[in-house]
């Protein structure tokens, strides 16, 4: 069903248009309860507007005012704490920056716990540490609600073209609740498993992506250092075993590929500076559970170090400029 | 014409045929020359009998007398010394284990320098610092002789089936006499650039090939520690951005894909020992170019460190089973 | 007077007396309340035992009967739960293994801040997380009470001489009243700062041990591999810059110096479970402040390594027989 | 002897006196052969004068005439090639670079090894690869001549205080003959064993160094981060297990020590550049030793990334620096 709303999506492109339909549409369970969103960020803001798109009703809470103004014109309603979220639909989905803010959100004084209705779906965005996952978990099951661990993977922009993958960990009820909300943000809905395996799933991939980008920024400098062309190491690796992701579709060497952020001076793409918040939560994984990740821990300390050396900004590719630059 | 010829290989499956045409055919070159073949180990030995497989009359020398034993029964001629091999013939082939071993081959008393041929082709399938394959190709320059450095991907199992990959760095015309015989061996030849540029080619390659399969390994078995199926966390990678050839299709960890040497306990595949030895190449052309390669620095004393626990010689996949395993 | 009363220890060496002594003895403060403790390990049971022999009153608890029964029979009252400890006294040591310990007995079910005393002093000598020491000191500002982290250096031969060094976070007016009960246990006590910072101390110095103590071992092993004689490496790195603790008093090579766990089969000494442990605090304090510390990162994962390979119970010195160990 | 000398410097305060002395004296062994000096640096400048200063003789030869002209007005006999020194002496230091300039002073077209007189002795000064150091011993050998490794410690001002430390490598008899000379220009020299070990322990101590200084350096970032002061830091260091000569006598953060580097904005001292080209001296040796040596691998790879962001000319302390500054 989800496909099928994607692609009638043009129907809903006025705004008294959509609140309408919004009206009279099911919220895919059979209710009319809006869908409850928390964080209106550079992510939350287009997945929010993407459920309003799908004929959602959508009940909108975040700290800056703006953010709410913005999905409040285009028909959604507004809560003024989590709180408030929780009394009004139980349906929710949360999509904030790290664990400080979903400790807040879930658990504080205007949190969601205070007045989560029995029966209610939690859907958690967030990229956090799968250990926090795990204990909100236990506490929404104590309050008789659900909890998911849902983080994403596509960035700002499969957030805005609604092609979002999400990692879903938790119980296969809920997973299958959540289901139809998840497609009408994202192409792609895997069930990791119990609760805290989204985040599993989310940081070990997030870790290997980045040992493979530094390890491709620095093949291909040292390449370029031996006499080879840039574009012919690329294209050995490619066609051979050391040929990843970041060789192949995302290559860090300005001018080896159009279109993305290193042929861009590192604009746009995957901030280094969230990288490496991603980096720090593998590393506290690994840690509380008595894992050696060495390459992953170099990996974190590397772009801890880039970071500070103005890197935060720019796309965690920049690695390569980092490495090649002499300044 | 190497790839019709590969096609009738059956025609020369015995002996005395393989001998016969062996003499009337030409060497791709016109002349009836036979090709030197120096260096008959696990690699050479299979490549050198592809050569008279596709017809090639073929000169062998080896310090080992059971190696030459085994290609003079398939028709192959013998020579004591490299020099001899350089009296002989003008189209010569060296697959020599390490730096030194080339040095005495090229260089030593009875090297090929000695005698080598003016217009002779010298073509080095070892894996060498790309800073020797330059000094080499000069002094192969000064005696009237043109140096390719060819080294080799695909391993044991390429060179048997006639499949591997040649980067191949020297002049354009040397690389154009080089490419039937090379051809005749592999099913795919590139070439690099100038001198030195194949090692590089090689040594970057397996350094990003190293990282990320360290960087496989361990966001494998951090998942598993989190709660996540093995199959599941490979699922996840490899349709994001994590993916790459040791996750994709030489997954480390045991039951995830069959038919590759984690399934088979680590055996047969690439030892750990021998990139330990490349990494040791990239690491000096590391130092020698300037360049900095924290991650590939690691990734040669991690597999250095599983050289001295009994991991030598393992498949380099092992490196899961080194961070997995308590013991 | 902490230095006068361990001078004249020999006088409570009998059950009775040091009974006696302890009803009439003030408790440096000039009450006659009993010194609480929580946490009878390897560490607090000796700690415990000082206060005892130097007359404090104590009443102890700890999870473990056998631990309490210990102290008991030396005069010690008992308390079932750490809110009883609280009820029974205003000055309270705790020494526990880590943050969750520490988390349970001072903020859990049955913790100390159920019914801790208006103006009570907490002196917590576990090693945690320096952020954690904070939050736990303001829950104590909030209940009338003053909370140090005083986490120890010198283990437990220094616990059991009562010669342990004191690094203590907190207000200097509770530093001044907790001063004579550490005395009573150490022979160093030092006011690092606010809360946190002797926490902040203790990981600090245990991060550039376990760096130099690598750094050693490996320049052991390479000199040794380059045929120096291990005495001869030695006393060149401790006549010039290489100087270190590790190298000079403690060094990890079997056979340089006596008297310590190298010469010992690496028994005794700091088990390198606990050197991770410390390692991952550091690594957690590097993540939360945002400080690159690629050092002290691979430090912990080189530990970590070893205490998947059996090294966990061995000194942290036996990074050298790892390193050098083929096996 | 030497010390005698020492202690009567000033008499040999001008020039015209210093040559007739020169010719007088004999050199240590009897004869009134000349000292020869190849290589006038940073470092061999000074050293050459301290040996005229000593009375002794002394040929010199470089490749820049101002250097020569330098000495050449302090008394000194000049020398076109290296090959003319070793005609006129048959003591010869040599003090250079890197392993190249050695192999071109000593085996090159117009090296030393043309015309090496029989029962000469040479002492090479430079820190090169210890089997550099062990090849040139060899073929000295089979010359008549006898080669020491006599790598220096102390740098720049220990050499023109002609208070080096020289770490000797060779035969006992090569080292009785080599000790007046090394002790004119030093204040400590110690026979570490046979050829290579010099360089070996120079190696070990500055790998050892380098990994000591760069943990200081996180150490101490680390705990002002948490809040400590330096001072307190420092003081507890140097109190604990984490003291090392970085810590303690060349610390790294401004401001803690007096006439350090670090309090003169890390200038003079020991170069970032020149520690970098050491660590990858000791990771060669690494490599060909099969030695894992993971902290100086890294420690390596954090000099080489500092050498490319402009820190190579600044003090190695300026790690520290690199770790801290925002920028």
């Amino acid at each position: 069903m989800a496909a099928l709303m994607r692609g009638s999506r043009v129907l809903f492109s006025n705004l008294s248009q959509r609140i309408l339909v919004a009206r009279y549409l099911s919220n895919g369970d059979g209710s009319s309860n809006p869908i409850g969103f928390i964080g209106l960020g550079n992510m939350g803001s287009p997945m929010a507007k993407n459920l309003l798109d799908q004929g959602y009703g959508v009940v909108v809470h975040d700290i800056f005012p703006e953010s709410v103004d913005d999905l409040r014109q285009l028909g959604a309603g507004v809560a003024e704490t989590p709180d408030e979220v929780a009394m009004k639909t139980n349906k929710i989905v949360t999509m904030l920056p790290s664990s400080p803010n979903v400790i807040e959100v879930y658990k504080g004084i205007k949190g969601l716990f205070n007045s989560v209705q029995d029966g209610t779906l939690l859907i958690d965005c967030s990229t956090i540490d799968p250990a926090l996952s795990k204990e909100i978990s236990e506490m929404a099951s104590e309050k008789g609600a659900t909890y998911l661990d849902a983080p994403v993977s596509g960035g700002i922009t499969a957030a805005k073209a609604g092609t979002l993958t999400f990692m879903v960990g938790g119980k296969e009820e809920g997973f299958e609740q959540a289901k139809d909300v998840l497609m009408s943000m994202g192409k792609n809905v895997i069930h990791t498993g119990p609760n805290g395996t989204g985040q599993a799933a989310k940081i070990c991939n997030n870790m290997l992506l980045a040992v493979s980008m530094i390890g491709t920024a620095e093949a291909m400098n040292l390449g370029i250092r031996l006499g080879l062309d840039a574009e012919m190491i690329a294209k050995i690796i490619n066609s051979s075993s050391g040929r990843c992701w970041s060789s192949e579709v995302y290559n860090p060497v300005p001018g080896v590929l159009e279109d993305v952020p290193s042929s861009n001076n590192y604009q746009g793409g995957f901030m280094t500076a969230l990288m490496t918040k991603d980096l720090g939560l593998a590393q506290n994984a690994s840690s509380s559970t008595m894992t050696a990740t060495p390459m992953g821990s170099l990996a974190h300390q590397i772009y801890r170090i880039m970071c500070n050396k103005g890197y935060a900004n720019m796309d965690f590719g920049s690695v390569f400029k980092f490495l090649r630059d002499d300044k």
